[in-house]
């Protein structure tokens, strides 16, 4: 008989506001699968981030299919785990932990999700010169993304220099010497006067952190432009970039593949990322809306 | 908003055939709950019964809304808990655990499930002398729900002298000196030949201990027989009773019952009972068939 329930959660701080748990039901409830996502908030449970292998432990005896992993365990877990996907190990992050036969396997779907996400919605642009705003967890996964895409170069950009020199270094280890850059924010009006596109994965944009991560006046229709940000879906940003005539992608796609590859993970099932994209335009609609 | 999801579990030993997940979770399909019931054997992680409080205590941080408890836990999990409820309380077992603010309160809706079982099964039975086979957990339970129901006095009958002597001297001091006996299965003759009516709360008749509790002929046509087997629904004690004429009780309804005080218990929602003894007509036919 195959399998048809699946009680999956996610594991971080702060994470009451997410949309995974309706993104999965929703798409699970159209498949006729039986499916629970639970969010379990290190915050709300009073434990340090390091509590993750013990979540994770339980979460397998307690009969879980699976977990998602978000800030700030998505590092901790990995070694709390039996094997790992490639794109996990070369990124040194699991956003995704798949149970079977009680051995727990961790994958990166941030990874993958933008990859989909931006193969489908900026299928044709030149991807020779990339600057990229974020050197953080999100920063690290887009990437890795835009390098296995096929970008020719990666300049990072952070305000912590270090951050963006070592993630730099770790892209050349992986992809090759050369495909990566650190560089500081002085430097981005000629990093994009020479770029093909930019990837933006800092928090600017949302909700408590409203305005644009660069001045309006360094964009021009040439440029492409990739938003990490979902909520709300239209940034400064993007709406900036869209009345200048830039192609644009908006971060609900990340939100969405990343679900969805996370959801054929722990159901052997292919998700509909179509409906999936219509489900996430309603919730981040509804969620990022004013009270 | 009201909540209409609901995750709950059973930790017990050797509970891979419970119908648990099929009673719960078809009542809260019907009712349009969102619900996962998942077996969390402890034979199955290989952990000892004393793994019980652990296992609680996760099963609460992981976001669960309940989780039923069975041998051989229903002691043990006692001390894990913040507070009983007076059933619980006075049979000193737990079948129930329900996480309120981070709280866990426990239940014995095996007590309250025999009862309604018995009353809608069987309402206008004499119950001045009643004879219990089975001074195990089970037969705890349900002399505690007979002398609730009234009646006047309980013998139990075990094949362990000491077990029914402490079962009847513990139901003495709940409903009062005299209201509970214990004896050895050589005073059955005896026994049934002066009772109303005879609960058999012991094993046999399941398909791993066929046959009879006792000899057929200690049957009347005005005792009445209770059976605790469901599975098969029909065993050979119903089978012979009913073929003798006396007014008989499968145990079906007792495991409905506790399902459905449960399901009330977990979700807040009111079940349907009568919709439940359907299911499990059809699921104890399925599970008990021979392969």
């Amino acid at each position: 008989m195959a399998k048809d329930s699946f009680l999956v959660g996610l594991i971080g701080a702060g994470i009451g506001p997410s949309l995974s748990p309706a993104l999965h039901e929703r798409e699970a409830d159209r498949q006729g699968l039986r499916c629970l996502y639970r969010l379990i908030d290190i915050d709300v449970l009073g434990v340090r981030p390091e509590a993750v292998g013990d979540l994770v432990r339980a979460a397998r005896d307690l009969g879980f299919d699976g977990l998602n992993i978000t800030h700030p365990c998505k590092q901790l877990v990995i070694g709390h785990l039996d094997a790992l996907a490639p794109q996990a190990e070369a990124l040194g992050a699991v956003n995704t932990v798949v149970f079977e036969n009680g051995r727990a396997t961790g994958h990166n779907t941030d990874v993958t999700g933008f990859a989909a996400s931006f193969a489908r919605g900026l299928p044709d642009v030149p991807l020779e010169r990339v600057v990229q705003l974020g050197a953080g967890g999100a920063g690290a996964a887009v990437a890795h993304a835009m390098l296995t895409l096929g970008a020719g170069r990666v300049t990072v950009v952070d305000a912590l220099a270090d951050r963006a020199v070592e993630l730099a270094a770790s892209l050349n280890r992986h992809f090759g010497e050369g495909r990566a850059a650190g560089a500081t924010p002085d430097r981005l009006p000629r990093l994009l006067a020479d770029a093909d596109g930019v990837v933006h994965a800092t928090p600017t944009g949302m909700a408590a952190h409203p305005g644009l991560p660069f001045p309006a006046d360094l964009l021009r229709p040439e440029l492409w432009v990739a938003e990490v940000v979902y909520r709300p879906l239209e940034t400064e940003l993007l709406r900036t970039a869209r009345a200048l005539g830039c192609a644009t992608l908006d971060g609900g796609g990340m939100a969405v593949f990343q679900a969805a590859d996370a959801f054929r993970l722990f159901t052997g099932r292919e998700p509909d990322a179509a409906r999936m994209l219509g489900d996430i335009a309603e919730l981040a609609g509804v969620v990022g809306a004013p009270k």
